[in-house]
This record gives structure tokens, sequence and C-alpha cells, in this order.
């Protein structure tokens, strides 16, 4: 009855231990024990599953090929006969159930008004842990929140009777068109929100003419995303480098290969952060994304921070960079830098510019937010270099905190190319799939169009350092703690009241 | 039974698709079919009433000669024997009801005791959506706020031991006597708050001897509210300026033969901004400021927008200035200006002044407030040009979150002619009606007679700088985000207690 | 069975009209038919006791001789016989004997740790009407709560290793010894609070050796203040300057007479200010705070202002000084200078000093606090004037926010002679009498005696500006408005929590 | 039946008085007749056991020795035969019940997440007296919250692309080599917390390396503290000065013969300040923290405050520093330091270093926190003497607030040589004994590891000024008061919501 030279579920099963793991993933048998301590994840989500099938919870926090990327060859033990092999039956919580019936009240696309809104919407329609992830944020998530904020010290100085018959927002990108000044910056494990993961963003890219970063930890695999793009549509990786640098050569020349256009070198993760909100969530074999986690049940001193280190490198040093030079024609782009020093040294050694970014606050609390860097970086540049931005020979991207299209005309104004967002399309397809990313994009063409009108400004070009005001930006206020007693002795005013609520009252 | 030369009802009611659609105003039939996918407020809307009397839809938020102004003439084919018309049923909701149940509950007019007090009413006795149309504001709503809390960063310095006996807060404004330094700013749509709409300000600036700007968009026509006027009442002209020049020709030169004494030419406003509250509210057909929206369930991408510059023009530029001069004789001020190089501009081509203004925080967020940019343009003017305001040849105005004389007052001493106040009319008379605006200005005169004294000023020319210090006013200060763990923490202090209470919590 | 030459309660009785009306006040009859419109309180309090007995209404409000000091001497028709007279009946509310209950569990005064528990508990046992009159301040009330936070800006710079053994915080004002750097300062109504008023405040005073300032609007007459006092007490005056100064010069020199060592001239109020919180309680015959509204049911057109202005002269100005000089030896003081061009002023005319307030934000609302308007003068007198500050020659005195010894510190520190505490004893002894006073004096002994030994200062000469970073006391920040939809999606991080909390919540 | 030479508990039970009272304190009776009136905690907590075993309640707030050393020997009338003495019935109070309960249900210490965690379960399962004492600060608790709130005003400025393979956040303090730039600071009354009190933490300080400051009012024994210690562990020592300078003498040379390293004179402490949260439980018999107070049911005016200035001397100052180089050879290091002028002296004096210090918050409300001192002191001391920080010679130290190890390292970078932590400790033990402070110190570990990878920094000498933004340092921002009307006029905006929830709404 079973499929010749395919294994059979109850050979499988019998490798069930520490001693001897194997489990079934997408219809193959992989022999684990021999990696099971190298697992970032920890052991136990894969014990859970030893001699089991493994896919649907492999399925949305690893690339399709991870698994044979990270095993030798001689481990594949090749293709089982499914029919033999035992179900893995998923127990529908009550939780869940509340989730799924959530999911079916979402109000129509065109009641959303605004990014926040996905958010609002997502918040309630995801896994709870699904949510965690993506919204968690390093220590106490200051930076997190402070990268919203930043924005807000900055203020328009708009001019007025200009003709604004024809305003476009349209602008280039390392030389590649796009039609507003924003990317979809890389984040990881889209799958968590919706099935199809980071393929939304692919899609909705190619609607709206944006270019999409692909990230190094994406659910779906990097051919798979470049498969699903149309033709000229621009696509861009983010790359965490590997110890193992012929691991990171071969993804890199084989994206080049696929005509991936630039890469971007994540330097501000050395060591992936702890984020506490999605730590406090109960981790247990069901959990997801066990793979995010340095810490939680996987005890730490038996090397869960060893065992991450194995596949991103802390001791990737400015040294690397004539190599990846080597190695590749695409233009280099360090994601993370987070001084003025950096940045002059990046353009220094003749890098094609920096995402002034902190990770979206998940990596260092207290650093500063991309957009408040931008305004030391640009001083700096033409203080120490005599140059001013936008620069197509060197150029700066923000990302962190945009939601709104004043945001990003906030940066362009002070100097940026452009502009990543990253959670706010996350939301958009977790709580609606590629139609949230597409509503999503088309609120920011919206936006574009109604605020270049309103700040005086035809084009991008017409988006200069004199529309805005940003003297607050580097200003990092903590009120002086509340005086409580006297603020609970000081009763408030009211206002007048309709006549039948003052009685009332009495 | 039917009138002579008079259409019947039943006639008209076959005109009742977007094929051939006609509708009922004021007792006259017009065929709008052609206009269906021009009217700014879309063509649902229209569609709704095709065939039936549209009077009670159309008459709160049009002039009453705007389908006339709008269609061609032959498109008005003459009256209706209303005897046969179909009457359409309103259908008063139980919100309603509760509404017109709370309009009875208003508190007497002596115990309103500042202008906030207007709002807190009419938020409470006015139609949901009118309070939405009338208190939404751009994006975030940033700015609408901002426009008041910028008034919070200035301080007085008064002086003391001045002979106070008699105080006189009256002034001129452009050349015009005003009881006070506060004109009636233009609003639009007033009947959706009241239905005598903007006659209550028309008359209540009659007995206070304060201007009134009248709006473009009123729901009034411009004769309506100028038969209004005493003898000597004087009264502005605000100006949405039409692609068709020729309209504003006709409006402009038309509003001059009446004796409009200025003209306020809108400048900020090459496009509606989106008002997300307004949007928030669920529109139907019902819905009367469908006009206000350029979204909802308008389905943008068929051109909404394009609709709406059907009647604003987005193309309004400097070069238009010397044809409005060749039209009129009227001072020109442009309303809407928010940095220096651009009121410098207008005082550089003989305008007649500027109104410092982000027009209620309903355009662009993160406009900076008109008081801070009036700090600016004074400093400016006289760095630039020498000059020093109040200046009788070019007058600075400033609207935009003034609650209080002492808002007024700040704003006079750093240079302003006069301050524009809106929206606390507004609640003021969808609240009470012409008393409510009546009583309005007459807690103003109360307290610019009071603070006067308490500044040690005798008139409005003895408000000088060295009054206030302004020297906060460009520092927009955002807190950083909270250490929400250690401020849970916290156990707050607590007072003495009465001894029963304390018992009570053991 | 009445007593002779006495009038009959019946006969006063028929005189209950506006057209004849008399009142009974402390056992003797006025005719006050023409007083009515005079009345700073209105007619309508008067009108209501017309033909009656007054003196329950009378007394908390007035000082004893302010219905003889007004009327004519033949508007006193003379005693009645008090046996013929109804008796007022007074019910007691259900509110007022709740209130009476809270007064019974007042907690003992060793309970009381700090001044501001005496305003929790005053809060709870006064009648309602006096706490609004007593707490409430002019428009939005941003200046009463600026005096105290504006201490909050200023900050201690500490020395340490000094000898502490021996601490004194004794201080000389005006040349007279007072236990500590603070003084009672004028507030008026006190039996509102307390039937002893501020005899309670006179009591206290003598036993701690601190100097009380009395008040025009007491509701003790000065003579019964001063002879309560104990010998060498010192106590100063505050006076409100009559438009009739015939009236002014007789109480200064009464009081120069009986010893008054000081006259504190208000030149802050030449009108009243508006205290909308008071003016918001429903004033009826009842309210015993009638005469301190400038509005309210008072018909404002028919001349309330006019008949405040009838005792306090808004005419007072710099021209007066001189008469002032030639009508009295007492040093003169200036209370409610708030900028130090005024001050300045002040001392070139050679005053004693001057009290930088602003009238514990009563009057002017944004008008800056006392603490930091010193800042502002000490510097402004070195610069034009070489000197500093404290000064014998010209003192500098402070009130408005002060709740604990640091305030006071930091105000020695910044050169004041002294600073007023206010408010603070009127709750001590709206709560607790005399005994409030007393206790409220030693919290403030042990809390300097405490502070002084930490920050290194033995004596009160020893407080210097060095002890004290005052760099942001100019510093008058409003936060830029929150962004409410970020906010209401961020998601607060949480502690751990205790294992049952923890399975309860899911 | 009583043992040899024993007194008998009937015996001592008859000196139960005023008059003559003997007290048990483990197994031996004392006389403390005269002693009552000079006792700290008053002479009512000691009369409540007269006659009686007092262990129970002397334990957890004394050293073991304090009661020989504050009695003359012939005070202490030898063992008491304790099967003769009747027991202290402890009665167990509900609440003390509900306490023990929520102890069973603390989370696993491996859901302990951060230092705040320990906090947050300290507060649920501390004895409610022993928390007061533990969170409570002087005043308003200004200070005590600025503590924690100053280092969200430090940013910092990352650096990227260093080889970060290998870091390392060991340092050296005083020449003593410690895991982290942090040692345990001295914090009075452990065994309030722990029956284990100060013992927790020389065991978890054995453990990882770090260092004790063990404080004078231990609840342990200085010698019982060092016995614990493990071989080669480094041991510092915090003293309060005693007004008899041979009860010093006695205790330092004492500590540096058992071998403490280092000696920190507090000098913030020449009264104990006033902690109003702790005052404010109500105190009987039973309390055991009754010697902290200095108000309360002691009755002031008896003499509490001189009681307390019977061990600690307000006396001390710079002229006792040359005596305290003559008894010791310990370098000496000045704790409480809050100026720069006095760091510069202590410097001057050739002192080993300076806390720069509150206490707390305990002390003075309003003292700056150390850090923002910090930064002041390494600016004058560049100025005036040319050296820079972190430095041998003199080192500088800092605590207050510190919650993370990105507040130590922004303290490194700005010059300190290490931080002292105190609180988060006392807690961790409090909810969980020594395994609480090791899991404390190992997450610091983690976190440093993180931080010193994130921020680009292989050793703790990478830790430079330039890796922090401290330029908003020195600014205490007040907020201007709230305008409550306006603010509760504003409508919030809203998300989009779920279809449901929507219609529920309606």
């Amino acid at each position: 009855m079973s499929g010749k030279g395919a294994l059979s579920g109850t050979e499988v099963a019998t490798h069930n231990s520490r001693a001897s793991c194997w489990i079934i993933v997408h219809g193959k048998v992989y022999d684990v024990t021999d990696f099971l301590d190298e697992h970032p994840g920890g052991s136990k989500i894969i014990l859970k599953y030893a001699g089991k099938d493994a896919t649907c919870e492999y399925e949305p926090i690893h690339p399709p090929n991870a698994i044979s990327d990270n095993l030798p060859p001689e481990k594949c033990l090749g293709p089982v006969d499914m029919g033999t092999v035992k179900r893995v039956e998923i127990k529908i919580t009550d939780q869940e159930k509340a989730r799924l019936g959530r999911l079916q009240l979402r109000p129509p696309l065109d009641e959303i008004l605004n990014l926040h809104d996905f958010e609002a919407i997502a918040k309630l329609v995801m896994p709870e842990k699904a949510w965690a992830y993506y919204s968690s944020a390093a220590d106490d998530e200051i930076t997190h929140r402070e990268n919203h904020a930043a924005y807000h010290r900055i203020w328009f100085r708009p001019r007025i009777l200009r003709d604004m018959t024809h305003v476009d927002w349209s602008t280039r990108i390392l030389g590649h068109r796009s039609s507003m000044p924003v990317y979809i910056t890389a984040t990881a494990l889209g799958k968590l929100g919706h099935p199809d993961g980071e393929l939304n963003l692919t899609r909705a890219a190619a609607k709206h003419g944006v270019i999409q970063m692909i990230p190094t930890l994406a659910s779906c695999s990097l051919d798979d995303l470049m498969d699903a793009a149309q033709p000229g549509q621009v696509q861009f990786l983010q790359l965490y480098v590997n110890k193992d640098r012929q691991v990171t050569r071969r993804i890199v020349q084989h994206a080049e290969k696929r005509g991936i256009k630039a890469l971007f070198i994540t330097v501000d993760a050395p060591q992936l952060g702890r984020r506490e909100k999605d730590m406090r969530m109960k981790f247990d074999a069901e959990d997801p994304d066990e793979v995010t986690k340095s810490g939680g049940e996987v005890d730490r001193s038996q090397g869960a921070a060893k065992a991450i280190t194995g596949f991103i490198d802390p001791g990737l040093s400015w040294k690397d960079i004539p190599w990846f030079k080597s190695i590749t024609k695409m233009p280099l782009i360090l994601k993370g830098v987070q001084c003025w020093e950096d940045a002059l040294e990046a353009y220094d050694q003749n890098l094609a510019g920096v995402v002034l970014s902190n990770h979206g606050g998940r990596q260092l609390d207290f650093a500063r937010s991309g957009i408040e860097v931008l305004v030391e970086v640009v001083e700096k540049f033409k203080e120490k270099r005599g140059i001013t931005f936008p620069n197509p020979r060197f150029q700066l991207f923000v990302d962190g905190g945009v939601r709104r299209a004043t945001d990003v005309l906030k940066a362009v104004a002070l100097g940026a190319t452009s502009v990543g967002i990253g959670r706010p399309f996350l939301y958009a397809f977790s709580a609606y799939g590629t139609e949230g990313v597409d509503k999503a994009l088309q609120i920011l063409h919206d936006e574009f169009e109604m605020n270049l009108r309103l700040i005086g400004a035809q084009t991008i070009a017409d988006v200069v350092p004199s529309m805005v005001d940003a003297t607050n930006i580097h200003s990092h206020v903590v009120a002086v703690p509340g005086d409580r007693l006297y603020d609970s002795n000081y009763e408030s005013m009211q206002h007048a009241r309709l006549r039948e609520t003052t009685r009332a009252k009495m």
C-alpha cells in the first residue's frame, strides 16, 4: 500500500526521542538528532514532534528551504508515505474560536482610514502570540515608542500660492523608480500573521510600484517571493550575515543572480534583542515563535544565546566590507546606523547608503530614533564633507515609527531619500491579506497627494529643509515626577451642564 | 387641480434614475442628469432624491443660489405643482428624540460663564453629524489642539499702578471700527447647527459692533447675510477661488458692490483636508454633510478629489494676485499664511495683510499655530524690512484655538491687529441661536474689561510686546515615552483620611 | 416686655420690600432701602432678609463694622427688642448633615503630616461653598496651579560635611523677628471656614512667633484681631484702597495707631477677578459668598461691576504713592508686583519692598508665579542698580503655591526675605480651628529644621543662591497634543504576576 | 527546675513598668529602665515588652550586638531560664494570612524577566509595613522618582560593525575585581523583608563576583556578614558616624581588621529624613520598624529627633576627615555628595572617591539625581583640575533609580566607575531570598552582555562619553497645568472597530 522507496510513518514514529529523533517536513523525513542542540528555537519544540509530521509547526516560521540549508544532505532520509503518517490533530481552543469569530467581524476595508486602523483591527484578529511577536520591542520599549514620538517634534512650514494642480510624489530609490518615497522594509516571519506571509507584500508592492525589501528571516523563500514579482518589479534584500560566510556568499550571489537590486546589510543586531512582552507569553510546544526567543524556557545557561549566534555573526565588522564588495556588484547599504560617525565611515568606504534605524526599537532601548539621527548626519556631512542630501551618490534612509505621509515628508525634507515602513504593512496583511496592503498603500498615496498640495510642493524634489522646523528634534524631555498630594487636592473645573444632569448629581 | 404651466409631481417622479434624474428644490424642478458626476458631494446623495423633493436635504448645506449658479439656465425646468408632489417623510430616530430632549434641558444662558461652555452644551444638543463636521480636523488633530495649546506657552508680564478707571478695548480693523480686537471668522455650513445658520452671526455682530467675515461656503446667501446687516455694519468676505475665474469675478464684484469691505482669499486649501473623525461617522443618504467629504463612500478612484477641485482651484498662485487687484478695489488679505517668507511676499506685493492661520487645524496636520507663526513673522519683518506691528499699512491677523480674551491680548501684544474666532461662535448658535452668539460676545467684553485692567493697559494700543513672555513659543515638546513597569510599581502617596474612610478600607 | 426705646420686631417686619427695606444686624435696625443697589453682593440677598434678622447671613462675610462704615449714621434706626423678632429658621439640609458627620470623623491632628493634609480634610469637612470660595481662582486656574508647579522647576544643590548640630531658621522681616521665613498672608472671609475666622491665625501666630498680615476683607474687625494679639506680637495690614481716600486714610491711620508695623498695598486688583468655579456654584439667597461674585445671578448689565468698584479703586496709580507716604510712617510695600520694571520703580520711589505675587492665581490667568518673577527681579536689580538680595533696605517677598519648607528655602536662596502662605492656613483652621494652624506651623518648623540640615545651612543667611538650580524657572512647556490613535494601539508592558492572578485572567 | 545562675521568667515578669523595665533578648535579661528615653524608636515599643521576651520584635530590626553595644555592661543581668519564660503569642491576622497565601503563588523565578518584576512581586508578598519602609522616600517623593526618570533623559549613540564576538563587562572598583560595574549598596534592616536579611546579599554577591557594601544599620552583624563571605570576596562598609567617636573608631578598626576593603562615610544624613508614606502606616507596638521613625506616635516634643541624633552625628564635618585618616588605612569615600564643589573638596583632601547620591530620595526632596550631578562633576573637574573619568586615583560612584544595565552603561559612559543598586536587591530577596538576588544579578549579566554588543563596546573601557547624548540631563520640566475645560470638550479620535462592536454601541 505504501509508495515505493518511501519510508513508512510507522517506522518514523519509532524515532521519537533525544537518542534518535526524526521528523517529517513537507513529506520528507529528516534525522535531526545531532541538530537538537543547535536549533535556535531550542530542542524542546523539535522533540515534541519527534517521530511525527512537524510541517504545520515548521511552516509559518521557516523559509521552505531552511531545513535543507541547515542540515547536511545525508540527514534527509527521503520521502515518507504520507498515507501512513498519523495526522497531528490540532485542537482549536476557545480563545482561538473567539479570535476566528472576531475575524468575521472585521469592518469593510473602506472603513479603514489610516494605517493606525490596521493595527487596531490586527490586534483583535491576529493570534495573540503573533501580535506579541510583531508588536514587542526591547526592554521597556522606550525607543519603540520614541520612534513615533520623534516625528511629533517636527512641524511644517508650508508654502502657499504655488500651483498645486498637478502633484507628483514618485521618486527614485537607488536609481529605481518608486511611486512614493516609501519602501516596504524587511520584517521577519510573515506567516505568523497570514498564511501567505510576505507574498502579500510582493503582490501589493507590484500593484503600487513600490519596492519590497525581502527579509532574511522571511517565512517565504527568496525564490518564491521573486517568482511572485511582476516583470520589472524591484526588490531589495535584507541580510543577516551568517558566521559561515559561505552561506552568506551563497545567499547574496543567488539573490543577485535572481535580480535583487540592492543589499541591505543589518548591522544593529550582533545579538538579537530581548523582547520581554514576547517572552511574557506562556511558551509551550504549541508556540510558533519559539524561534525568535533568546530566553524563556530555553535555559540560557545551556547556550541558547550561543545557538542564536549560530546564524547571526556577532563578529561582523568593518573589515568585512571589502569582502562584500568582492562577492557582489549590488549596491551595499548598511541597515541600523545610529550616529553620524558610522554614517560617515560608510560614505568614506564608498557604500551606497545607510538606513538610520534602530530595528524598530527591538534591539537597544534608548537608541535614538532614525529621524533624529538623520538631522545629526545631514548636519555633520555638510560640516565634514561639504555634501547635502538627498544625494544620489550616498542615500540616506530612515525607518521606524512612521504612520502618516506627513512623517515621510518630514524625513524627505530633512534629507532622506525614502522611508521604510514595516509593522503597518504586517498589520495590514494580518488583518486583510494582500487587499490590506493594497489599501494601506492607497491610503499613503491619498495622503501624499493631499499633503504635497498642503505644504506647497509639486514634487518630492520640492520638499526642502526650510519646509520643516526640527529645532526640537534632540529634546528628550521627562517631566518632573508629579506632586500626587497637591494634584489630588486640586478640584478640576467643570463645564455648564444640562439641567437634568445637574439635578441628578445633587 | 395643478397650477398652470407647472410640472406635476407625478411626471417628475418618473425621472428617477441615473439615465434621467430630476429633482425638486424650493419648488422648482432641475434636470441634474449631466451634473451627477460633477457634484462635489457625489452622485449617490442626489440619486437618492431622484424624482423627489430634495429641499430639506439641500437646504442646510448649500447657499440658496448654489443650484442655479452651478447649472446652465436651461436645466431649470420651471416650477412644480407642490400639491402633486409626494412629501418626503422624515423619520425621527430614537437618537434624534433623545437629542431633542437634551435640547430642552439646556442651562439658562446666565449659567454660561465662558466660551468653553458653549462647546460643552453644543456637543450635547447638536445633531451628532453636525458636531462631527464642526469639531473634526486633519489627520490626528495634532495641529487642531496645538492651536489652543500654543497660547499656554505665552505668559503675561502685567503692569501695576496705572489708572484703570476707564479701559477701552475697541480697535480698528482695516480702518473699520470694532468694539473689540476680535472678528467672527468664516466657517462653513452654519445651518447644520441651527436653522438660521450664519444669520445668527450677522445679528449678534450688529448688536456688538464686531465684524463678520462671510464664508464662501455659507449656508445662507451673501445677499441674505448682507440684507440682514444693520446700517453701517461692516462685513468681510472669505473667498475660495473657483477654477472658473469668471465665477470668482462675479462673486467678488457683486460683494464689492453690495458693500463688503475686505476680501480674505483662502490660500491654505488647494485641496480640502481629510477629517477622519467626520469620515468615521456612518454616511448614508440622510447624511447632510456629504458635501464636505472628499472620501468615504464616494469611491475616490472615481474622481471625488477631482470633483472637489471643480470649485476650489488648486492652481491658484502668486500670479493671480494682479488679476485680483484688477477686479476689485477691496483690500486683499491672504488667509492661511504659515511662514514669514510668504507673509513678506504678500507685503512686497502690496496686499493689505495676512491671516496667520492653519484653517482651524483642518488642513495640514503639524502645521504650526498662527500665534507661533506671528512671532516669527514679526521678528523677520523687523529684520528684513524694519517695520513693526501692529501696522496700519499691512495688518497681521491670527486665528485658531482662541477661547479667552487673554488669548486675544497675547496675540495683540505680539503684533496682531485682531484675532479671528470661529468654532466658539458656531457652538454658541448651535446651542442657543443668536442669543448664544450675543452672550459669547458679552463674555468676551467682560473678559477684555477685566484683563485690560489686570495687565495694566487702558487701551489696545497699550498692549505692548513687553507685556508677554513668549520665549517658549517655538518649543514643541514630546515627553519621553513612560516607563510603564516602573510607574506601575510606584505606589502613590496618600492624604490623611477621615477615620471612617480609613476603617472601611481595612 | 419689650426694651425701652427699642423698636419692635413686628414693626421692622413691615419694612420688607424694595420700597422700604429694613434689616436687623447684631440687634440693631438699619434702613438699607437706598443702599440696595450699591450693595456689592447685589440687592437680592438683602431683600431676602427684608424686615428680618440678617445677622447669621451677615456675620461670616463682613467685618463687624462694615454696615456702619458703609451707611450714613442716620440709617441706623437703633436697637430692636430681640424678644419680639421672629427667629430666622435655619434648615439643616441633608448635605449639611452629611458634612457635620464628616466633621466628626476628622483624623486626630497627629495624623496630619504636611500642609497638603489640611487641604484634603478641609475639602471634606468645609461647607461646599466655602471650599469653592477659598479654592477657586481666575479663568482656567492655570496660574493658580502654576504657582505651585513653578517650585518643581527648582532643584537643590545641597552642601555636606558642615556642622549641623545647631540650626536656626528664624529671620527678620522688615526688621521684626520671625521664627521662620514665613508670614501668614492676607486672605478674605475667614469666618466662611470657621466661626472664629482670622482670630485663629492671630492666636497661632502668637504662639509660634510668626507675623500675621491682616486682610482688609477680614471677617473679623482689625481691632478684634489686634486686641487678640499677645504683647510684642507683630501684625501687618493688607490694604485695598478705597475710591474714597478718606476711608482709606482712616483705616491706615487707625491701623498705625493701633500698632500695625507695615502696610501692604494691594496693586494687582483694580478689578476683582472672575472665579468661575465659585460662580458655578448654585447661588441663591442662602449663599454666603455672594459678596465675592462679580457676576452670576447678579445681572451684570445692572452694574454689579460698578458696584464692586465702589470700594476698590481701579484708579490707584503711582501718583498715589506720595500721598500714602504723607499719611503714615509705616513701611509701604506693594503687594502684587509681577515684573522687574515695577519692582524697580517701587525701589526708586523708596518703598520698603514688594510682594511678587499674582493674588494666589485669583486675578489674571497666565500671570507668572511669584517665584519666577523673583528670579527676573534679582537679576535685573543686579544689572540696573548693582544691588543683591536679601536686602534690608528693599525687601522681596513672594507668595502663592507654597506647601513645603523646601519651597520657602528655594525662595530664600533666590533672594526672598520671606514667603507668604495663605490658603494652607485657611484650610488648617477650617478643619481644626486654631489647633490646626498651630500644627501647620509646627510642621513647617520641623521641615525647616530637617531641610536646613540637609542642604547644609546653619542659618537662613547661609541659604545662598548656589544652593539651588533655577535654570529651568522660565520654561513654560506644553506637550505636543497626544497621538490618540497610536497611543490606544500601544499595548502596555506588564509585570510578572502571581500564579493565581495569572490563571484567573486566562 | 530552672537553670543554674539563670534568672527566672517569673522574676523578670515583675519588672514590667517604666519604673523598672527588664526585657529578654536572645536568652539574656537586660535592665533598660534608664535607656527608655534614649531609645531611637521611642520607649513605647520597649514598654510593650517590659518583663517579657522581646527577641522576635528585636530581631528583624537590630544587629545582634546592638543592645550590648548601647548598654553599659552592668545592665546585662545575665541569662534567663527560657523554660520559665511565658512565650509571647503571635496572632496571625487575616491580612497576614492573605499575604502568606500570596507568597505561595509567586511565579517561578524563570518568569522574572527584569528587576522591575522583583518589585512587583515583593510588593504583593512582603509585609505591608516592610514594603512601606523600603519603598518610602522624603516629602513628596519627587527626588525618589526623579532618580529613575533622569536616566530617561540620556540616550545612546551606539557604534556598529565592531567585532562583538567576545564582550566583557567586568571591571575594577577601588582596585578590586568586579564581574560587572555594579555593587550592592547599603540598605538598612534587611530582616524586615526576609529572615536571613543581608546574608542573602552576601551569598549572591559571592556567587557572582560582585561587591557588597555592608550597612551600619544592617539587621545582621558585620561579623556574621563577613563570616558568610567566600575566600577573596570583597566587602565594603557604609558608615553612619556616631556622636561618640570612640564607637565609630571601634567599628571602623574592627571592620578593617576583619578585612573590609573600603569605608563609605554617609554625609547626606545629619538628620534622618521624614518618609511620610512610612509614617502614614498605623504604628502600634507590633510595628517592627518603629526604629526608623522620627515622628508618628512618638511625641516629637519629647525629643525623638534628639534621640535619633543620639547615634548619627549632625556635627560631622570636613574637620573630621583627618581623624578618619588617622584611624584607618582603608580608602575613604564620601557617600551622598550632591554638587561639584564638595566632590572637588573631597578630591583635594585626597579621599579615594565620592558616591554621587541622594540616599535613594529618602533625605532631601528636590535633591538632584546622582546621574545628573555626575555630569556636572565631570565637567567641573575637567575645568578646574584638568582630569577625566573614570579615574583610578579618584573614583566616582552613582546610586539611585537604576533598574537596567542600560542605566549603568549610561553612568559608566559619563565617567562613573561603578553604580550602586539597593532597593531592587532588597525586593529580590524579600520575594525569593538568596535565589532572588542570584537571579537579579544573572539578569544584569544578560543585559550587560546584550547591551555591550548593541552599543558596540567590547569592554567597559570602550564605553565612552560619545556613546551617550546627555544634553538634556539638566532639564527639569514641569508641564503648564492642563486646560481642563478645553480638554474635556475635546473628543478623542477613534479607530475603526469590529462590526459587532460598532453595532452594539449604536
